[in-house]
């Protein structure tokens, strides 16, 4: 009985252990955003044709660093709420399979790409990107954060189906679906940036992720009218 | 009941997570001040005019890099200084919410972004600093800090609201009082090297948080006085 | 009797720190690893050659990175799954003694430098790799890796030698040396791409390493077999 | 009762929180380390003269970074070596106060000094270095090691002084004493590298800490003899 608690509290030790690993990495790769935004030094000013160094140069070049800034901050927020959510799924989890914890390695493996695809971005994303219609740096971080949303959506299937008997007792059946499909929201709403993109504009692509809280809103409060 | 405690124990575990997800992000964003700090290699020296390498020169280029290693380390105190008020503050918590997690990940977004301001403001507070009156390098590290301590006090704010629920038994009303209002000190002071700086001097602005360990002292006293 | 509960207790805090101080340098590692992917900006650019930012030059300018993601992307799952395998090993552990603690630090050494070699072998893996038959790059890459794989194989070796009484109850043989043999597989392979690519072809041995899950599955089929 | 328990566990948690944040910025710093070695691109292959990519002119670059991957070796191990010594210091203690934490984070601010202190020492720890005998960046790099050294020991006079109460039941006499004295040696030795380096050679003094292990040896045997 001893050797069974034993065993019992190592296991759990063990799932602490992939927990607060993948929550290192979400950190580390959270802080390592902002290293893609280089300082403005004297060099940084000589090559956007400012020579000298004064106040209101520095502001001009700060304000050429302001894609890198939107980029940094809607990054942050978006691996923060991945965070969270990764945060409230492994409260489901009791137990692990070899599966899982691949599954969570290569989602993690999207989250460490996150700071070169928000760096290569918005590297792009200043004023030459609205008059070139570059598309391929953002199809790159739209691809990037939709594999991420997408792994996301697969540990949710694989944890919440019975069969796989990781999250004991089994998740309720409503709660489970709901979260599935919650799951999906994200990814898609980034993934339409891309036809937006293509057949309009850049610009508009752009601003799509600004729909996400208020579709996000939308449909709390939908569920919350269904379930009350 | 033993479901009960299991389900306390997993909460527990959670706000754990949290925290333990915090201060990775605290760990990495204090360790990357140092990244800022490039080595004195070869061109380095090159770029100060200093062709030869010798020891004199490269006592002059380290005496070049003077400014940053004070901004390391005001820094890394500060950082520091707010980490230990975070281990304070979720002593009280005993539960989460969502808002709460989310305060907390917009007052890491503060934290996380410290490197790069202390990096821009070091780099143009040399000898050219004194000379030319740059406001702007100063200007946006002390409105990084002060939303760092600014959200600070509002998570104070928020943990000892007793109407929140997420520290029970609810926290002494004097003592959460002491507490908001101490929070407000630091970023206070802070705030006033941009009056003295645009209306005197940035010299006489860089020596405004040397007050920070004489006022604290003074407050800690007079509290002392008061209680005994 | 309290006093002992305590003294274990405290024991196994001081082995779970050294086990998540193992995590934290396997997580930055897995996780630096990104670092050393340049954005293609436009000095980047101009270095290829490439003039004039478009989609078609940044789309090229990202295919000379390819070997780089490769190198990123094999490194991830090796790194990953030999965390995996310290996750399974430490899991034997139930004191620990001054010899591992240093056997540990070894291997920690040679994660933390996976990066670089990633980088260094990738960064010659393109095409110019091919024609050239650069041999260096790869070799430094394999060896860091083998040595990675052969401090692995010593900690398995100490750790499931009942001498040194660091797994209680002591591990059953049969697993001990099923698991000690098959920690010698991937470090082999790897080391066989030296011959290969010194005595034929570098994009031979490049290929290598694809060999690996073939491998391990062949093995655990046979394995399976031999015990059911 | 329960409440006093509960605060004991909590305080126990705040405890484990300062040597889990500590553990993060010793393996952020030790893995940083690695990123002061700059990979030897075609670029830093021109600034050495060396315009063809070849086998003999990578390996021959790769022997430039030499002192770069000794530095990085020494100060990994070092860096191991405290952080090991921190694991057995804080199994002493029990409780903690203001001032421990303080001298706790002024001991991390030396830690993650370390990579810059090892990349400056090592840039110019080359063949010129042996020529123009450079004292500076030896100079620079033993300061920080003493300084870490002997805050090391400042923790453990604090720590094991019984009037603090922060390890309870107190160490006994002998065992502090000797845990106090051990921790000079190191940064002594160190510290001896700078009259050998000004009076004679920086060579010899570059050897200096090869005697580390040595006197290490004949002081545990010649304590083992007394205790025996």
């Amino acid at each position: 009985m001893s050797n069974q608690l034993h065993n019992e509290l190592r296991k759990e030790f063990q799932l602490e252990r992939m927990i607060l690993f993948s929550d290192a990495v979400f950190a580390i790769a959270i802080t390592l955003l902002v290293i893609e935004i280089k300082i403005p030094g004297k060099e940084e000013l000589k090559s956007l044709g400012l020579t000298e160094v004064s106040d209101s140069n520095l502001l001009s070049a700060l304000g050429h660093l302001l894609p890198k800034f939107i980029g940094f901050l809607v990054s942050f927020m978006m691996i923060g709420l991945y965070w969270t959510v990764h945060h409230r799924m492994f409260g489901f989890v009791t137990s692990y399979t070899r599966k899982l914890l691949v599954l969570n390695l290569v989602f993690l493996f999207f989250v460490a790409l996150m700071p070169f695809s928000t760096g290569f971005y918005s590297e792009y994303a200043g004023a030459d990107f609205y008059r070139q219609q570059l598309k391929v740096p953002m199809t790159f971080y739209v691809l990037n954060f939709c594999c991420m949303g997408f792994l996301n959506y697969f540990m949710w299937a694989y944890i919440l189906n019975p069969k796989n008997k990781v999250a004991e007792p089994p998740v309720d059946h409503l709660v489970a679906r709901h979260a599935k499909s919650r799951s999906l929201v994200v990814p898609i709403i980034f993934l339409t940036m891309l036809p937006v993109a293509y057949l309009t504009n850049v610009i508009f692509a752009a601003y799509v992720p600004m729909l996400i809280p208020v579709i996000i809103r939308i449909m709390r409060k939908r569920i919350n009218k269904k379930y009350s």
